[in-house]
């Protein structure tokens, strides 16, 4: 068979949708081929604002875009609180699954979906798009360096942003019955992935929400805080919120060596990245200054996150269309991880932030 | 009365009184004028090599100093368990205090030592360098400015080093019986400083420390977490530690602004610093980079910061000296501040994590 581009279908005409197809439109393997929405004018209207090629299918519902027989993988960015529905007919369908974050309302919904796609020999991964920066792996390299990192002890992860009236009111993510998690679902996420990241996706033991969160009138979380602990010692806070300045912090402290990075969801620019190293930082004669400093390291991508992101799973999705393979497991795998330890910061704030075990 | 420097009594040879000598000298308003060990031939080796003038008072212990008339303000490194028993002496026989942290060892022995200075009428003042440098009352004009930072939402702190074995073997920091409060005590204090630095000394209502402290044989802290609550929703962390590289972060998110810096207790540079400061960030069309982006600050000094907080120092003691001014109480109000949320933390962890007012 000849080695295709992968064939996308989007359900639903998210904001984030619009970006997920231009990185489809970028991705040398991928092609933009149908889009489905409830209301057919709005995916012909999204179709054309979008860049999909004229040939493209502009469906009015969801199912007419699983029903078709060529489309290869799906992009679904709808609100969370759809996902399991969704995400399993497509996995029926036997169509490969790139599914927005968060994943699901729990891990429990999450094993349904997981259990669909293995069940029908389809890949699975979730939209985390910064895992796919070649910032991420040379961040990567650095903490995994015995010398210049040694052993991990703690991470601290901030993501922010300082949503608008109309947001607060009337976004998908301030809605019990849409992005149920609020800030802890959205924001959130990134945090628990990049702890989980930089601890090699080893699960922490326990999992204790701090106190003070704020919610919405629904009782959606806009802002909460949480720590996480292993067996071994390590540590990790992390604090998410829609309600104050956009912030986007990972710092990663090892026993020879520290990272910091201020941007780490979203680069400040699209084709190159920075991050910082420190190894065996030291002061100077009389503590006046500090001997080595900190080193500013600087990364470049031809392609932007998200295209990279959408590249490699066409890949594993022409693996398996074309050459047999199976699903790479890793993905599902950080996906089925984050939900686990963004399930227990939800139980530990619901119960009265008492320590959860994950 | 000519105005002539004020003139500084060491009491002991600390380390650190090395770094405090040079900022006397380097203070245009101060002069070394004696230094007291429980060793004369100590003392008079401390003298030749830090920049003492021939005139200098060498004394074999720290009462010789107290009771030299022409001692003006003692600068006192000693270990914290020490702190009460010589600060209260020094202010009793009417010296102006300069006095290392952690101040004490709790509230209740600072204050035999603040009422003694007050009684005296004597200056007293806490060794926090970084308070007095430039760069810090330039951070705090932009986190003052309602539009560009706005509503203080949470203070992110980090302060990080690795000790050798040495240090962790015989360090007075380490010791129960006189640095009790380990990490705490020394990088813990910077952090909470910072915090209660960037919500303009409004004290917390709550302390509550993290699980998982690292304590070594003796039962001194190594490392530790704690949150901070304030009744407007107000939350800060920080983690202290002797246990990881060398990690000096303060993040500050307000609703409209955010600031950053990483070398908050000694600046990289002696004559530069920098922070990064965000106001109203956003994100480009499609969400692909920020727009605007953070903004990096260098503030210059022509006086390293322990020089510039000897001159403040000494320009109080000048004022009451010369002029016949009161102490300036800002600076024990500061340092009373501090000790009470240190106290608290160690409550928090004495008392198995659970919730202290402050």
């Amino acid at each position: 068979m000849a080695r295709q581009p992968i064939k996308f279908g989007i359900l639903g005409c998210a904001d984030i949708a619009r970006k997920f197809s231009r990185a489809i439109n970028l991705s040398p393997n991928s092609t933009l081929y149908a889009v489905g929405s409830r209301s057919l004018e709005k995916a012909a209207k999204f179709a054309k604002e979008n860049g999909f090629p004229e040939s493209a299918k502009v469906y009015g519902s969801y199912d007419a875009v699983l029903d078709d027989p060529d489309v290869d993988a799906v992009y679904l960015p709808l609100p969370t609180s759809l996902h399991v529905k969704w995400a399993v007919l497509a996995a029926q369908k036997k169509k490969h699954l790139l599914l927005e974050k968060p994943v699901a309302l729990n891990v429990k919904e999450l094993d349904l979906i997981l259990e669909a796609c293995e069940s029908s020999g389809v890949q699975f991964m979730d939209a985390t798009m910064w895992m796919h920066h070649p910032r991420t792996a040379a961040m990567k390299d650095f903490l995994s360096n015995s010398e210049l990192f040694g052993e991990l002890k703690s991470v601290i992860s901030c993501f922010t942003f300082a949503a608008n009236q109309d947001f607060l009111e009337n976004d998908i993510r301030v809605r019990p019955d849409l992005d149920a998690h609020g800030a802890l679902g959205d924001a959130g996420w990134y945090c628990i992935r990049s702890i989980l990241w930089a601890s090699n996706f080893e699960l922490p033991k326990t999992v204790l929400a701090l106190r003070g969160p704020v919610f919405n009138k629904a009782g959606v979380i806009l802002a909460c805080s949480a720590s996480l602990y292993w067996e071994d010692g390590k540590v990790a806070t992390f604090h998410c919120s829609f309600l104050a300045n956009l912030t986007m912090d990972v710092t990663v402290v090892g026993t020879n060596g520290t990272l910091h990075l201020h941007d780490f969801v979203i680069p400040f620019e699209e084709n190159k990245a920075s991050f910082s190293v420190a190894t065996k930082s030291g002061f100077t004669e009389l503590v006046t200054g500090w001997e080595p400093k900190p080193s500013e390291h600087h990364v470049t991508t031809g392609l932007p996150q998200e295209a990279l992101l959408v590249r490699e799973f066409s890949r594993l999705v022409g693996s398996i269309k074309f050459d047999g393979s199976k699903p790479e497991i890793k993905w599902p795998t950080l996906s089925r991880k984050t939900q686990q330890v963004l399930d227990a910061v939800k139980l530990s704030i619901e119960g009265g932030f008492e320590t959860i075990e994950v």
